[in-house]
């Protein structure tokens, strides 16, 4: 009951660019090195973020990443399941929830159901936009 | 991000042992068949409850398992940290949180734990005591 690693990785690397000047692209090596995530499994979760659409990759020399969109439509929600896929807290937290065998009887599913509600609807409120910088005044 | 199989099978252990008859023990084979739970894990999982102090066990033939203590005082919190250890949704939610080497620059990590509170704080208010089933009626 953890985030997970590559979840953490996805939220830290958006977190990141999120925080550039605008019109600046991020090099992996650069959201490797401030965020201390290993490079080769951070490739692989920018490379997902862009196929679902949060990131967007220039390749070349001068190329890297940046937001697909504007901060504020990107929750913690849409990149933590755009690289994990649907969060679910507990086995019968999902429409298809037949695979618990006492799904029928059980009656902590409906604490659980509050629980997920709750949850993803805090994912989803947290929007990227609150961790925008704000821009240094240039001195006088 | 989800409930371990683990601490599920602890959960509906409980739930099952909270729902006899006061003075009923159950036995291993009766939860194992009644939660469809695997009968060598489910065995490990009710040691582990009883050196917590959740479960008391009987031996011998007629032994099996009861709450250790009213059941309003065993929490979701309780049974799921007895046989998982410290709840932490992400490694920066816990007081030995120096372990994120960008902890102190990450602004995400008050968002973190504010989702730690308010998760454990739902699994703490949630006792066993709603699920203790009502007696059935004696019919006249």
């Amino acid at each position: 009951m953890k985030l997970t690693k590559k979840a953490d990785y996805a939220l830290r690397a958006v977190f990141h660019i999120t925080q550039l000047p605008e019109g600046e692209l991020a090099s992996i090596g650069q959201i490797a090195k401030e965020q201390s995530a290993p490079r080769e499994f951070l490739a692989k979760i920018l490379k997902q973020l862009t196929r679902v659409k949060i990131l967007r990759s220039y390749q070349g020399i001068h190329g890297g990443y940046q937001l697909a969109r504007p901060a504020k439509e990107i929750s913690f929600l849409d990149v933590i399941e755009g690289v994990e896929g649907p969060i679910s807290l507990n086995q019968c937290c999902r429409e298809n929830a037949g695979c618990c065998n006492v799904y029928d009887d059980c009656k902590m599913r409906h604490f659980w159901k509050r629980q997920q509600n709750a949850y993803l609807s805090s994912l989803a409120s947290e929007t990227m936009d609150r961790y925008i910088q704000a821009p240094v005044a240039a001195s006088a």
